[in-house]
């Protein structure tokens, strides 16, 4: 079966503006082991969107349309599918008293031009649209289903969700079962050396590798063909395997990021954490209070660009910043053990380097990075050579820091089981 | 001129990847006065890929091809290109050479597969490119271009400013003038209803609206044929006019963020400024210290999510705690203060609040943030309702305490002229 997305709108042929509906229905459609052909993304002028649909139609034989079914002038795909498929458009009366209602809600009189949503292609069906004013349609033709919807993501979502899903079981070529492990302390090329002959190549088993820097993500997918549950079985067995080669690399199985792990761990222990920064300049903590209810464990932060409040606030001795540099291990874990100690936290953790793109000279070049652990066992400091941007340095070090957090707490729960 | 774009690559049609490569050539393609009429992603499979071919150079006067270069099975499009134009793949010897060269230069032998890059379609002309092994290509069939190139956008946008660029000057339209105002303070609807009637109705002349939670921007673009420069005149007067209705309101002109403003503002005058945050977690001092060369004017930071810390730190009196709550105008003064006072910087800005999603009360919403400045000529503290997720209140408090920042500077700045 072939299926392709068509995405309406002039706004999405500048600069500014992406179609990302496309990737939200295409996860969706894999769900059901459905896979996309083909995409294209054409403006509100009407021959080449009447063009882009007969390319379409000639093609697919699901076709997913996303935008211009508003109210305005430039909104055309319903008359262009009407068009291309030569048939009429016909006035629903009850969409209408639907649209009516929705603006006496809001206590606004209807303006005129929204009476053009409450005509549909005659023989299909509306989908309900519990966001906005324009409906979605669902029709069948020569053989093909073409499904029309709104543009807006949130109204595009519940629409699909509520009324799409459900009529795309007779499409379902089976259940798609995904795993989704996250990985820090290794390059991309280590975990390739290290799992590369564990690639499934039987159909319908994939694994995508996803490489940022710091962070590595396997996602694994299985199509079941419905009662079976092989590809569940296969898909168990192979992510057994992985763990087998990448242990406690792996941080997360189930889409949490970092932040969230570390997190978790800490809430579930009773534990608590504060942070000092140099380099990372506040990313750290920042990626930390992302996690609703971060406020239970984490007690505070500070960040220490000058030498003075590098002395002031953690206690760092003016000496250790002389004979070492402000970048430095017995920097870093000097600021480590000064948060701790002021915070009075379980865990203090540090960051002091250079994130560039200047301030780097030969022996501490751009990318330089110590971070530093300091708990009840002691101190542990680790230099770093970062690659990559400004932005990249701060997120590998604040990576860095969590995931030696991660190792800690899991080390020191089991050393106590 | 109808110009399209096709992008080639079956991980385009997965949930993972999006084509961002046809932003950025949209972007220089509208540098020249040239729009895009038709995009479209296809996968590696040849039949579709075929078919988009023929499809695309029916409709197109100029079309780019995008990925599918590489050396490997997958990597159909130069074979493809050549089938549907009815030409041969001809042996390059001279680009062999630079390929074995690149090799030789990283001292690995040549994988064998790599000597398809050399084949070139009859009659095209071979792009440079200069950070990897596939040449792109240029070449016209009747009375149209058709042109390819690498899909990595780190090889794509050297090779596109290196070789394309110069070629297209004989498309070329004209000349486009842009502008970018970025406005703080004001909600799009404000904005709305004052300068609605200054959008501009003839042709190549264009403003859109890009809005943000925190922040607006107006894009400004004019078409100026070659040797005019009344698209400039004109654009030049609509931004005039835009100062006049929006005023202190707009922030930049140039594209600088809220974070770059504020740091030419301090750098330039001597001045600088320390922080201290409680619900936006150190987001502020992320986005201050995300400008290379902060630390000449950014001196410290803290993030106080204990009252603990709010108390040790800056000194926030007990008694104000117990009174107003942590999420008060007393709490945020006396952060602001304090903090200046700790860092003896000429500013201290400080922010508290709710960021959510959880910890609201009908009396304390979750989106009321109170944001405080202090200088040499007193504190001022505003009190917010911001909308949104955690991660928008977080960047809606920042974007307003860098925002009252800018204000006092300008404000102190005239009073001293």
């Amino acid at each position: 079966m072939k299926v392709e997305i068509l995405a309406v709108g002039s706004e999405l042929l500048t600069p500014y503006f992406q179609d990302t509906n496309s990737l939200y229905l295409t996860e969706r459609l894999n769900d059901l082991g459905i896979e996309v052909m083909f995409k294209t993304i054409v403006g509100d002028e009407p021959e080449a969107l009447t063009g882009a649909l007969r390319g379409a139609l000639g093609r697919a034989d699901l076709l997913f349309v996303m935008g211009g079914l508003g109210p305005t002038e430039d909104d055309r795909t319903r008359e262009r599918v009407a068009d291309v498929l030569g048939r009429n458009l016909v006035f629903d009366k009850g969409i209408l008293q639907k649209i009516r209602a929705r603006f006496r809600r809001r206590n606004i009189p209807m303006p005129a031009p929204n009476i053009k949503q409450a005509y549909i292609i005659e023989g299909a069906e509306a989908l309900e649209n519990t966001r906005g004013t324009a409906p979605g349609l669902w029709l069948s033709a020569a053989g093909k289903t073409v499904v029309l919807l709104p543009g807006p993501p949130a109204e595009l979502k519940p629409m699909f969700e509520g009324s799409v899903w459900p009529r795309l079981s007779e499409f379902r070529k089976g259940d798609l079962e995904r795993r989704k492990l996250k990985v820090a302390g290794l390059t991309e090329s280590r975990i390739e050396s290290l799992i590369w002959d564990l690639y499934p190549r039987e159909p319908g088993l994939t694994v995508t590798t996803l490489a940022y820097p710091g962070q590595i993500e396997l996602h694994l997918t299985a199509v079941c063909r419905p009662s079976q549950n092989t590809g569940k079985k296969k898909l168990d067995l192979l992510v057994r395997k992985l763990r087998g080669r990448l242990g406690q690399n792996i941080f997360s199985e189930t889409g949490e990021d970092l932040e969230q792990v570390i997190g978790r761990l800490l809430r579930e222990h009773g534990l608590t954490l504060a942070v000092a920064e140099s380099c990372s300049g506040g990313f750290l903590s920042h990626r930390i209070t992302n996690v609703p209810g971060s406020s239970d464990y984490f007690l505070e932060g500070v960040i220490v660009y000058s030498n003075k409040a590098k002395r002031d606030l953690l206690g760092v001795p003016e000496r250790t910043i002389e004979m070492h540099g402000a970048v430095s291990a017995p920097v870093a874990r000097a600021m480590a053990t000064g948060i701790r100690e002021r915070a009075q936290s379980t865990y203090g953790l540090s960051i002091t380097g250079i994130a560039g793109p200047g301030g780097g000279t030969e022996q501490k070049p751009v990318g330089l990075v110590f971070t530093a652990l300091a708990g009840e066992r002691g101190v542990r400091v680790e230099k770093n050579l970062f690659l990559g941007t400004r932005d990249q340095v701060k997120f590998q070090s604040s990576q860095k820091s969590l995931d030696m957090l991660r190792r800690r707490i899991l080390n020191e729960r089991r050393r106590k089981e």
